[in-house]
């Protein structure tokens, strides 16, 4: 299945050229959306009569809305393809790093646009596999990890180059373009072999494939439920490979991955400040 | 107002030597509990007639819960006084960290246990006044932000000393203790000038005033909304003075808060495991 949130929060099933309404069936959305309320119910499967009655749009003429616009939880996966590691000044992998966390508050949707924040620190964009969570759990074994999966969907891990904690440089808001769609486990067949390309303005600047994570998707659902508990909805920010770049105004970036979709946004410079402006460091105390 | 939970999620109002059961004015609890659902309502008032009919326990006979279960974000201030910067071994601060984010999950309330996760790798004690959000918002202005504080309460911001990112180091379930109770700023008076300490089975380790934060509350507020939108029940926690150090099983670690209370915690390790035991590095992709 393919499922996404549109026109405001609407529940959404592809099928074919199609988007077919069934947001009766997932019921009023909580503050985390009507898809979250799916996960955390268990529901892996729509019923033929819930279809059957659905009224159906043409694909072309929906929106979408980020599938998961407050997830509970985005674990992130810093330096987990040799390939970036190699790029960056720093030889740490995920092996030393563990996990970051990004504000579930920096979530936008498909054709959303990601907003600068400084005109003098460089913003860069990274392309990732999503991992939905399904069933959550604490000292998930590795063996039982694929289980715990409810679906996958693409992501951007937007992040200021820059002095501050991984945690500030990944959740200005609009830094985690996710969507379009959540595709269940079932659709997207081995998800640990999918091709990940990321363009920007029409121009190919990563292409990888997930064979080459560190950490596959079971050792990180199994490490990051060694550290914490995973609930429903809860995303996995894969890693992102070689080929990281700056964005500017005007920007047109997309993630495209095997099977799972093409997700695009657009970048603004309109709120961009100079770094030193930040509210904080002139009136704190200094020594 | 002190506002509470208590067996296993009521809302409780403590008057003098009782505490009174104000569940059904705040309503059916959300993912977050009644305290929650209270400050997302903006409410800062009880009114006379729910207190008047409210049934009322002796606050002795009362345990407990974290009074904010599971925060949409907690944010944290790392190297937020200089004396805790003096005996770390980086000399970075705030002004170049910014902020990290703990995991949710990580909550626990007063009279819990804090799991040690490694046998070999220490685990620290972290004292510090939090600030629970109620007012939402983006770019809130520094002469703005105590208007969007709707309390205060004690926490703890336990660590692991090691190389993982700081969310990894600090959001282990059980790492972040809080409460007994949220104290409304109306009752704290001058946030900005508390007296905290720390005891470890009873000898005092960390003792300090928030008068001594490098970034006060105004500048945690307005920095933090600068990066992410701050939402009811966020809490901040305002970083932690000198005298960090390590807790082992059957350690008791209580925080002390002019004015907001007194936080209490066992510790354990029935869980600890080495290090290398962790799931993930030996089955990763190795070079």
């Amino acid at each position: 299945m393919r499922l996404g949130l549109f026109d405001g929060g609407r529940l959404g099933l592809v099928r074919g050229a199609s988007v077919l309404d069934i947001s009766a069936f997932a019921g009023e959305p909580g503050p985390a959306g009507r898809l979250d309320a799916l996960v955390r119910r268990g529901i892996t499967e729509i019923p033929n009569e819930v279809v059957a009655s659905a009224s159906a749009l043409s694909i072309d003429d929906v929106v979408w809305d980020a599938p998961l616009p407050r997830p509970g939880k985005i674990i992130g996966a810093p330096a987990n393809y040799y390939d970036h590691v190699d790029e960056m000044p720093d030889t740490a992998t995920i092996l030393d790093w563990g996990f970051f966390l990004k504000a579930g508050s920096s979530v936008i949707g498909n054709g959303g646009t990601v907003e600068i924040p400084y005109t003098d620190v460089p913003t860069h964009y990274e392309g990732e596999l999503a991992v939905v969570i399904g069933t959550g759990g604490r000292d998930i074994a590795l063996d039982d990890a694929w289980n715990h999966v409810f679906g996958y969907t693409c992501l951007m891990d937007i992040t200021i180059r820059s002095s501050e904690d991984r945690s500030t440089r990944k959740s200005f808001d609009t830094f985690t373009p996710l969507g379009p769609t959540v595709v269940t486990a079932d659709e997207v067949g081995n998800a640990g072999d999918l091709m990940l390309r990321l363009d920007v303005n029409g121009v190919q600047k990563q292409s990888s494939s997930t064979s080459k994570l560190i950490y596959g998707i079971p050792e990180l659902i199994a490490y990051a439920s060694s550290v914490t508990t995973l609930e429903p909805g809860d995303v996995i920010a894969t890693g992102t490979p070689a080929g990281v770049g700056p964005i500017v105004n005007g920007d047109v970036v997309t993630v495209t991955i095997d099977t799972v979709g093409t997700l695009r946004v657009d970048v603004s410079d309109r709120r961009a400040i100079p770094h030193a402006d930040r509210p904080g460091p002139r009136t704190a105390l200094h020594r």
